[in-house]
């Protein structure tokens, strides 16, 4: 499966492409940021996002999308903006119809380190290692993204089966 | 000018529109929500969210648009939701490049019934005052919804107008 990882942020959101299935070796498919100036006014900046982001659907067509769950115990600063350009991937995601996960960071970590509290180096460095890359991605955002989807390769496939399994099973239900 | 306000919401996405300038009568367009149903999947409630933002902005056609401006201290367990509502509301209207105002609750409360600190009955008793209304829109999102568009009438009309001036005389500098 080909799965897309977006480390959601207004000023650099990452993107990052792998391709794989769970005991298997990892390939990279592509990997690099989406970026919005910070004097651009809010509007702006999420056209800019969802403009990049319908541009890596376009070129990547992965089958499913990972975006980083976004708490409100981030940096107060800028989670807001982090929460929307999350919120857009997210959207992008689903008008596609594409399955859509969200993973925590320490989620992440775990699945890449075997720590949830393992550093951004760390991360980058099992993100190169996995992939067998030259060299660690950057910024740390893209490395992020790829790290996502690498994530969702090993734990995301299930949930979103079974999650799709549940679906069907389900009574319809959902209302506007 | 007309406005459309938007106070910002998973659940209930309060939309409100007022035609009117500062210092004349102001006159109720269109008062309602949009809902999304809390079992339904995050991607889905946001193309919902979309897609009804997108049939008020069809319909109403305003000439700018003022949303909520939403706080990292405000309830966190629906907080990133209601930023992510936000964030969709604020890039509906830029992708038709209408001018976008962010107004905070103060803002608002102050704007319309002259304290910062006014409760929710006050703002409803005010805003069915200010448009001589039979009776408080209902639920409390789309009273919410006027009382934006109203604040803006009166206060963000001004602001739009200065941050075009200084659009205009500024420098090209948009980078992405």
């Amino acid at each position: 499966m080909r799965v897309l990882g977006v480390d959601p942020g207004l000023t650099r959101c990452g993107l990052g492409a792998v391709e794989g299935r769970p005991g298997a070796p990892l390939g990279l498919i592509a990997v690099g940021v989406v970026r919005t100036g910070s004097d651009q006014e809010l509007g702006a900046r999420l056209v800019g996002i969802e403009a990049g982001i319908e541009q890596w659907l376009d070129d990547v067509r992965p089958d499913a999308v990972a975006v980083e769950r976004v708490f409100a115990q981030h940096n107060v600063r800028t989670v807001m903006g982090t929460a929307q350009a999350a919120g857009i991937a997210v959207l992008c995601a689903a008008r596609r119809g594409l399955p859509v996960a969200l993973h925590t960071p320490s989620e992440v970590k775990a699945a890449i380190t075997g720590s949830g509290t393992a550093d951004k180096k760390q991360i980058g460095a099992m993100v190169t290692r996995l992939l067998r890359l030259a060299e660690m991605p950057k910024p740390a955002d893209a490395a992020d993204a790829l790290a996502l989807a690498i994530c969702h390769v090993w734990r995301g496939g299930a949930q979103s089966r079974l999650a799709a399994a549940l679906a069907r099973a389900a009574p319809k239900n959902a209302r506007r």
